[in-house]
């Protein structure tokens, strides 16, 4: 029997599945899972991703991390650095520990270790790939934890959720109408993800490019840039590749 | 300006939607919205939606009225008929008063009640046109509610809810997307409704044709085969051409 995969396509809806036997992938395409697998795959020893920008702060400042984050799209007050994956090359970023807050991305993620998660892992079209792979190999039940936008569903955590459907899809028992209609809108939109982006006038598409970051939108959605598979495991995401 | 138009996709996900200043459309494709159109439409008096099964029978023995529902797809126990409109033909309903509980329809109206909604209607495929022309004609917010299945988010009411936005989303400012979503899955299904949820197995197309109700489906799916508008007022909803 296949093992079954499920996707969540806001934190709200979580609960409603169950994560304690599965493997959960968080997804927060624009833009906190991008710049994890970049970061990671540009040498970082390691992303903690925290809830709030306090215990962001507090974390840096023990272990001489770069502090980094955002609230509604901005770096937040008292961090270092924001959440584009251009702002961790590998000049500045390797060797180094990111300590990351985002409004839903490492929310999600705490969510779901406090569900008591078998497995975390991150995924972006940035390791599209590499979340396959590890899917495939492993053959347990998974959940895709879609992040949104507080709670809101988004189209961009959605056309990820159906890019891996897309892929690796047969291998699952798939009884999830949210993973039918997310491989859907995957298929219509795949021969152009920006442009179908900017033609539905995807609210975070609307957001990012008011602030002039249309090439962090292209980056965030192009497949494999940083192809590295970011796994938790005590308090940490590092690049994991021999789980 | 327009007025804005919002889609919740799952009732979990319905507290994220100002109801206050909106028309709530509550979908519940199958059956529940459809069986309300269709015995109106056939002439029944009123549907009394409530929101347990004790209450339907306390309900339906005062007012000598039909206590009808289901619980997972079933008539549910120690009421008198089901959840398919093909139970309420002119000849059995008209002049009557159907006491109504659902798993997930009712459910949605009465917390669209308790959030305060503006003004509930109910819509599906059967009375698709007269809620368009409704929501048109007001001219104010909307939310279209989704009642999925037991909160989890389902193709056909999704697919309602991109049919109306379809026709009258033009009228509306939509920074939604959900709604977006939903109108790009009905543009890809709307050729054959009933073909796209048989070829993606969407969840409540397994459960009803392992029942035989393949019919039912059907007809869920057919626009316009009941088209009144169901509009909800102290406790009930009446086919009310006059608001």
């Amino acid at each position: 029997m296949k093992p079954s995969l499920y996707t969540s396509l806001s934190p709200a809806l979580l609960p409603l599945y169950d994560v304690s036997s599965s493997i959960v992938v968080i997804i927060d395409v624009l833009r906190a899972t991008s710049t994890i697998a970049t970061a990671l795959y540009n040498g970082a020893r390691c992303v903690i991703p925290v809830d709030s920008v306090a215990k962001c702060i507090e974390i840096g400042r023990q272990i001489d991390g770069i502090t980094a984050g955002e609230r509604d799209g901005h770096i937040a007050e008292g961090l270092e650095h924001g959440n584009s994956p251009f702002e961790y090359p590998r000049e500045f970023v390797a060797g180094k520990t990111l300590v990351l807050t985002t409004t839903n991305g490492t929310k999600l993620l705490h969510m779901a270790l406090e569900k008591g998660a078998q497995q975390i892992v991150t995924g972006a079209f940035s390791n599209l790939d590499a979340v396959c792979d590890y899917l495939t190999r492993k053959a347990q039940p998974v959940v895709l934890g879609c992040s949104a936008w507080k709670d809101r569903v988004n189209i961009e955590d959605t056309l990820m959720a159906g890019a891996i459907i897309n892929r690796i899809g047969s291998a699952f028992d798939i009884n999830c109408d949210s993973s039918k209609m997310a491989e859907t809108l995957y298929k219509d939109a795949k021969k152009d993800l920006y442009g179908f982006m900017e033609k539905k006038r995807a609210s975070h598409f609307i957001r990012l490019s008011g602030y002039g970051l249309q090439e962090d939108i292209r980056y965030c959605l192009t497949s494999n840039a940083a192809n590295v598979l970011p796994v938790y495991s005590e308090g940490k995401l590092t690049s994991d590749l021999t789980i």
